[in-house]
């Protein structure tokens, strides 16, 4: 091993299914590879067809048809060089080709890691979650191509992990990673390589296309600028390092998904409230000021201080703005329902005393504005704007601030979204675009009147503080803790704020009730870009709308033995 | 075997993680079991817990506690006899207990088939798939116990498979499905008994709960009242036995969504046309036609006769119906809209010359009506409309006919609804109850008019014959056909019509035009009752939206190397 080499790890972001597109990219870098006389070159997992695919293959064989041309069109132009690159085999697999003199050498699938010989020397190559119990010793490095997407602690459990497989095996270890987007899926990259001492050697860049050229059995210790890797441990409200990641996790996601669809124009509603100025600011930094359009669309519930915040925030950041008042479409609504339900309610005796139609109208009729210059203008997506914190409780409503082309910032909860709000006003290049009196204001829809104050109802006494709101998702989502463990452990806003039990019980027990008839609103929410591993987008949590049966509580032993003895 | 065996079938429907609903009926199923002597009985999978948990029992870890507790004393309650209960294991593993004499004898994975002794004679119980290569030769029966949700050629399938497996083994085979709807999944039942022979002798009920004793080592062969099995093997307009397995399992799916989410009634738009007509049906038979509101909505487009079909299906069924006008609702959108569109076209200059924003606001003033209804009267849903075959095409719209609690016939095409339409007027108790012209009318939203004819625009004309447009996706979803194979091979219209291979190009190249911006649309479409194996429901098939890159065509050789030519 005393001659040098030359690899690089060719970071790259796809589209999935567009084979023609990923393929010039790909040609590109095997022609800049060939010129420096680099001898190995390793593309992401699924890097000539992209990720997301398993189901449209089976369905349109044409896809995988056409990805082995390519790839054999690719491996005719190799001649040193070897190219590792992700594809389907013809049985649909998700597999690597090993390419090089013209041909293609060797097919690896994820399902069968193997070892390969390239240059004189054994690589084994593995595809997705490495696994260290997975190796024999008969071998020279480690390749691992995937595609594996942003999340708070992947950082640290990844580095760790490659970390020790190098060191167990005293091999290097090189990592391909994807970059960019599909969907609701936010691939950072950080493609990395390990030399055998389990030091980190290079680095690809964080949410960018990267090119890195290194030899893996040099075993030289370089200074890598890479972020900082941290486990998240219990709730807190200092996000720290995690706010960078979940900005360019957004900015990443909202810019891929707009120009992978072909559309390049954004219009939301602009409330003066903390969850649609996130989302302008994140917009606005992802498609440009220009392609953003802000939308006030106030109604007789709307502050002035409302209406003014949304206008100082878009000509902050330079984004449209323009008003249109609902009024008078709420009121001809309003005045068409009280016929129509008068009607109804000869026959249905079911007629709610005290209704939220009023509430919805409102946030409906929004919609409709929205998704009407949406329809109206060319290339131009509405936002969801709702939140994790509110989707939780279904606190938005179905047709309106819960309906859009994506759902921006619903995998964000509201003490995260304030965090946020701080660190862009101090990190962005353009200081404290976010007006202080939006960040100040208790968050509220402006939807409905409180009967206790005569002002508009504000979100926190509707639901409960969302300091421990957010406390009870990160236990659950993070530490799978049951109502008893949360019941009989300090929250954070209990070492501030002196409360009951009565009244940690009554916040628990609503947080269930309501969580539990909210599946339905989290099946039909636009696609959300997921930040985490712990989400409740249906990509990667599941759970059936007529499961609200479940008690989450659980029957204490008397209770049960009660039940039972009912029963039999 | 010389001896008579008491075995039993508890064919029951279980409301996901509801354990204490699910425990009910199994205590009550072992009291009648113990009552009446019988030996064994054999519940289906996950019996205890319900199905679709498994992203949940891992979040919720007190649903696994629970149903670990009340399989305790559940077992407690067992003599002599044997039960065999599906239910989560202490490590979240889809598993079945078998439980006698007052404890939990044994239990048994879904990853690990087992062979178990009860009453002296080996059981080899599998849990889901039956693979007849799994077995050894050294037991004396199968048991499978699944959850297997209905499609058009499960039955025959299923039937020739078990049937060869007890053939081969010379062994009985007693499989136990579970019937009832969780979300989108609907069970049809059917639980059977083959003796070793491979002759079916015991059959529980389709669609319905049931309770079969039988005794599987008895080989008399019986006459057995079940479905007769077929196999779809190509398109054709007579949808035959399929249409009585689709209107029950429609049927189904309405009455246990409702049901296990607590709501009772149902409103949808009645446009006269015959997609909500066929749902009117549905509703009427699941939920009782005083529990469903037809309402019309007319614009200035709905013609007469539309909204006297409308008034008239509705008498038929005897559902309630009123009449409410978007007119005043859609000028004065129509009005407000002009004003903020000028506004807006003075910073972006991408208005549409035409655009469907008047289309849609029609659809979505219907919608707001619906959901209105729904926000003010108790345990009352609006229901989603559009078909299958219109979401191929994206030809519905976004918070209009798309929207609803649950979309009833989203995967049914419009050639079968017309076929299902047929049916119900010839099948159903009450005769004829859909108006003839509601049938032989041309499907039509009547929301914008045919410049080449100045009437309503019709839906044909739009997109392509519906038979052409069904016949694709049949083939698409059968039998993964590809664009030339369907371009090289006759369609069923073109037997009928004359029709040119220009035409014939243009409506595929249309087809995958259409769908390939429209896996939006099926990301946010409600929950929609599956009918078949085949469908565009995110829970079955799923595919990026960011996919609409891919070339369904495929490049020909020549264009191919015309490309590779350009890129290197």
């Amino acid at each position: 091993m005393a001659k040098n080499h030359k690899f690089a790890i060719a970071q790259i972001n796809t589209k999935s299914g567009d084979i023609e597109f990923n393929a010039k990219k790909i040609i590109e870098k095997i022609k800049e590879v060939q010129e420096n006389n680099i001898e190995v070159v390793v593309f992401p997992e699924l890097a000539l067809v992209g990720v997301g695919l398993d189901d449209a293959v089976k369905r349109f064989p044409i896809i995988v048809e056409q990805n082995l041309i390519w790839l054999k069109e690719i491996a005719k132009m190799t001649t040193n060089t070897t190219a590792i690159i992700g594809f389907y085999d013809k049985d649909c697999q998700n597999s690597v080709a090993i390419i090089s003199c013209g041909e293609i050498k060797q097919i690896i699938n994820k399902s069968k890691p193997q070892i390969v010989e390239i240059l004189g020397l054994n690589f084994y190559i593995t595809i997705g979650e490495v696994f260290a119990n997975n190796f024999d010793d008969e071998f020279d490095a480690i390749i691992n191509v995937c595609a594996k997407h942003t999340s708070i602690n992947k950082e640290s459990l990844l580095n760790n992990n490659l970390s020790n497989i190098a060191k167990t095996f005293t091999k290097p270890v090189i990592y391909v990673d994807l970059v960019g987007a599909t969907d609701s899926f936010v691939y950072d990259g950080l493609s990395r390589v390990f030399n055998k001492n389990g030091d980190l050697i290079d680095c690809a860049k964080f949410f960018e296309e990267d090119f890195v050229i290194f030899d893996p059995f040099n075993s030289a210790k370089s200074v890598i600028n890479k972020p900082s890797a941290q486990i998240q441990k219990g709730f807190s409200l200092d996000y720290g390092a995690d706010l960078e990641r979940t900005y360019k996790t957004l900015v990443l996601g909202i810019k891929d998904y707009f120009a992978k669809i072909g559309f390049k124009r954004a219009v939301l509603g602009l409330s003066g409230g903390l969850d649609s100025t996130v989302c302008a600011v994140i917009l606005a930094d992802a498609l440009g000021p220009e392609n953003v359009y802000g939308i006030s669309m106030p109604s007789k519930l709307t502050s002035q201080e409302s209406k003014s915040d949304a206008e100082e925030l878009a000509q902050n950041l330079k984004i449209n703005f323009a008003q249109a008042s609902i009024k008078d479409m709420v009121n001809i609504c309003d005045n068409n329902f009280q016929k129509l339900f008068s009607n109804i309610e000869k026959n249905w005796d079911c007629r709610y005393k005290q209704s939220f139609t009023m509430d919805n109208i409102q946030a409906r009729s929004r919609a409709m504005y929205l998704w009407g210059i949406s329809n109206e203008f060319g290339s131009c997506l509405p936002i969801a704007t709702s939140d994790k914190s509110e989707s939780y409780m279904g606190y938005a409503t179905i047709n309106g601030d819960m309906s859009g082309g994506v759902a921006l910032i619903a995998d964000v909860t509201k003490t995260k979204l304030f965090a946020l709000a701080r660190w862009l006003n101090k990190n962005r290049a353009q200081k404290n675009a976010i007006p202080e009196s939006i960040i100040l204001k208790k968050p509220g829809a402006e939807l409905a009147i409180d009967p206790n104050t005569g002002k508009t109802l504000n979100a926190e006494d509707a639901l409960m503080p969302y300091e421990f709101l957010d406390e009870i998702i990160f236990r659950i989502e993070n530490n799978n803790e049951t109502y008893e463990q949360m019941l009989n452990s300090k929250f954070l806003y209990e070492s501030k704020e002196n409360i009951s039990k009565e009244q940690k019980i009554q916040w628990l027990e609503k947080f269930y009730k309501r969580m539990s008839t909210s599946h339905y609103k989290w099946s039909i929410l636009p696609p959300a870009i997921i930040t985490d591993d712990h989400s409740i987008n249906p990509q990667i949590y599941s759970q059936p709308i007529t499961s609200s049966g479940i008690n989450y509580k659980g029957l204490a032993g008397c209770e049960l033995q009660q039940k039972i003895k009912i029963f039999s």
